[in-house]
């Protein structure tokens, strides 16, 4: 065994799927996005497979031509908070968005989630890419791709700092004296910034995790750089181990030139898996996905990461279209990579639909194949975990099953949780809280 | 039997207590307000007890003069979903400010914990009485009291329409044909009014309750009126059955003036039963629990009312001081009855700050004496039911062993639930899909 940490896993738990015609294969429960059981069942699967966390990813505004799981699904926070209920050791990771919410609101459903799970919460923050979110909260206008950036920078700042209100030993609770609490040991924010002005201090004390975890989940510049300076984890996507190890030491470098160290920040691609007992029943088992896609499903999707462009009005074989700046200000990352692949590759606009509607990735095959390919992302640096979203629920139990005693027995994958918190299985340090430092260091200086 | 439907029944959970001191007494577990299994036993208690629903308050400021509970405590969205997870039957209701708050969201985390639950969600819609609240998010002032109840209406207009944006059979989910929805069965808000602008879809479906159930607990004029006009149960609180049947009367009176019936709106009163072997046993556990709240800290709960005014300044033993309007934009009809009763009773200083601190209430005796009470508050038309809020968490189990079953044996209280939905157990109307009536009546008319 190498000195480099064990390989981390998590689940993305979304229902009826991020494909766009999943939901049509004859295993997938058709209201999967709104099926507690069907949750919990994926949640204790991958808890059965000592996963790190399960993944809940979220969107503010859908319309008719919205993929079919994002029309009606869970809640990241309620959710994640049913599934504290029904779990022991795995984290609970949820999107929500600094462009739509309320510092105050989110840093204490977050906090009170990671109470509820006694230290088992992360939050992933994003900016939310999609326009339409704008509309449903009363915004004139979508915030530039930059300003979103900042807004979330600032965001955090103020999040994190009402987390720290209450010292860990903020609280006596002394029956005789009837000392229920240290003022001391209280704090006040008072954050006045650009963009929000928020007074605290918080209505809930610090987990024994500290602080929930910080995911971060763009991957443009602006992504990158937030990712280096504040994140704890951050989930990605890449075509292939090239790309992901280029993204992987962007990241490490920008956490190390804030001043932190790369072990600071652990970097989870997601993969989707296929696994068959040959590769012969695992590229079966794609084709049978792949095939229940029809090509306007696939350009009503592509359509999405473009502002909702109606690509049927273009030559389905012909090159990819000339869309000018549409999605500039959404998927940023995303469609200047379509556009980027379209180019080099020569591709028309049936290739590019169906690609980006079955994205197909290198992780087809058997159980050892998969496990090989892992090891070696771990090792060259591609990855230090993987969050895993298999295009089938069964997917899920065959790599748990078949996958996960591979690593095992290879020594690169835990055979128990080494912690009880999602900050401790995930092997990232512990926020001390800011005061008590600050004091501590004042005691050692004076 | 009486045609009068059977008694309904909440639970207030509310880890150390609505008391200032109560925490100290022996039987407190002094985190219970962020302790989960405590909260799980709770509500897993007043399930066993066949009771409609748990209840959590909530509140948006905190200063270091906050009662305990206040200080470190769970937000309602999330202890409620994960208590959707521990139980099977019971309602889940939960305080959310709509002062402070995105429509869109409000409306998302409860329609989500409506589908979690299947069917069980409830919402209590507050104006947030603290003036502080505004600071913490951001704004230059606190609404007044009469703008928040407009901006609360509108709220709740907009959270409803967004709840029916999907029509109860839109769902069609063929894998054959690849039709996952009827577009005709999807419904775009455009709300555009004095406090928000909000398009929609939502991006979740209603449940099988409908809606969530709407609750309301402001005792103002303005909340008495926005009771009548939208409340599917009001929590509310009476020193005796005079004051609560003019209540009962006044609700009642003002949803038929809505244009709705009686029976529509479900009138809840807070009791905090103690219960004894005897009526000297139950008057001892009052004097144990009274005994634990010093002068100061009964100043200091005294003062929260007030704009969290300090009270100590004042002689203890003369008349109470006249604090002018204090309290008059945050806990109105609190503070009004407060001044009112010390007037006319010529009470001291002393005597409001322990009366207020350890609210006595009629409720203390033996189990009997206490369900002759509640039979006789149903019977008389003081309440529909009540929601139960007894000081120790001991006295929850009390209630649910000694006093429901001489109720159910008099006929008056469930044996077992009569349906899997909050709305269906409070017997209250279904609500149908505003669009799904819209086209109907189309039909008939057309």
């Amino acid at each position: 065994m190498s000195n480099r940490k064990q390989i981390k896993f998590g689940a993305l738990i979304h229902g009826v799927g991020g494909n766009v015609s999943v939901w049509r294969h004859p295993e997938v429960p058709v209201d999967a996005s709104v099926n507690f059981e069907f949750y919990k069942l994926q949640a204790q699967t991958a808890e059965a497979g000592k996963f790190d966390l399960v993944f809940i990813a979220d969107g503010l505004y859908i319309n008719e031509k919205s993929i079919p799981h994002f029309l009606n699904r869970f809640e990241p926070i309620t959710i994640l908070s049913a599934l504290a209920a029904a779990t022991s050791h795995i984290g609970l990771v949820g999107t929500l968005s600094s462009s739509y919410s309320e510092p105050f609101t989110v840093a204490r459903q977050f906090g009170s989630l990671d109470q509820i799970s006694s230290g088992r919460a992360g939050w992933n923050v994003v900016t939310s890419p999609l326009e339409g979110s704008a509309k449903n909260y009363g915004k004139a206008e979508h915030p530039s791709h930059d300003e979103r950036y900042r807004i979330a920078e600032e965001f955090l700042q103020v999040a994190q700092g009402l987390w720290d209100s209450w010292e860990d030993d903020a609280f006596i609770r002394d029956k005789e004296s009837g000392v229920f609490f240290d003022p001391d040991k209280l704090h006040t924010l008072n954050h006045k910034g650009a963009y929000f002005s928020v007074q605290g201090p918080l209505n809930i004390a610090r987990s024994k995790q500290g602080q929930p975890v910080i995911f971060q989940a763009g991957s443009s510049e602006s992504g990158k750089k937030l990712a280096g300076k504040v994140a704890d984890a951050v989930f990605t996507g890449h075509e292939n181990i090239k790309e992901a190890k280029q993204f992987y030491k962007e990241i490490k470098d920008n956490a190390i030139a804030s001043g932190r160290s790369a072990d600071d920040v652990v970097i989870l691609p997601g993969i989707g898996p296929i696994i068959g007992a040959t590769e012969e029943e695992a590229e079966r088992k794609y084709e049978e996905i792949a095939g229940l896609v029809s090509i306007d499903s696939a350009l009503n999707y592509l359509g999405r990461f473009f502002e909702h462009h109606d690509f049927s009005q273009y030559p389905l074989d012909e090159p990819f279209p000339d869309v000018g700046e549409l999605g500039k200000n959404s998927f940023r990352s995303g469609t200047d990579k379509i556009k980027k692949q379209a180019k080099e590759q020569n591709l028309t606009l049936r290739q590019v639909a169906l690609r980006s509607a079955t994205p197909r990735g290198e992780f087809i095959g058997t159980p050892r194949k998969i496990a090989d390919l892992i090891q070696q992302w771990n090792e060259e640096e591609a990855a230090d975990g993987f969050i895993i979203h298999t295009p089938l629920p069964s997917g899920l139990k065959d790599f748990v099953e078949q996958v996960v005693p591979i690593l095992q027995e290879r020594g690169l994958y835990r055979t128990e949780y080494e912690a009880d918190t999602l900050r401790g299985n995930l092997g990232i340090p512990f926020p001390a809280n800011r005061y008590t430092t600050a004091k501590n260091t004042a005691a050692v200086n004076g």
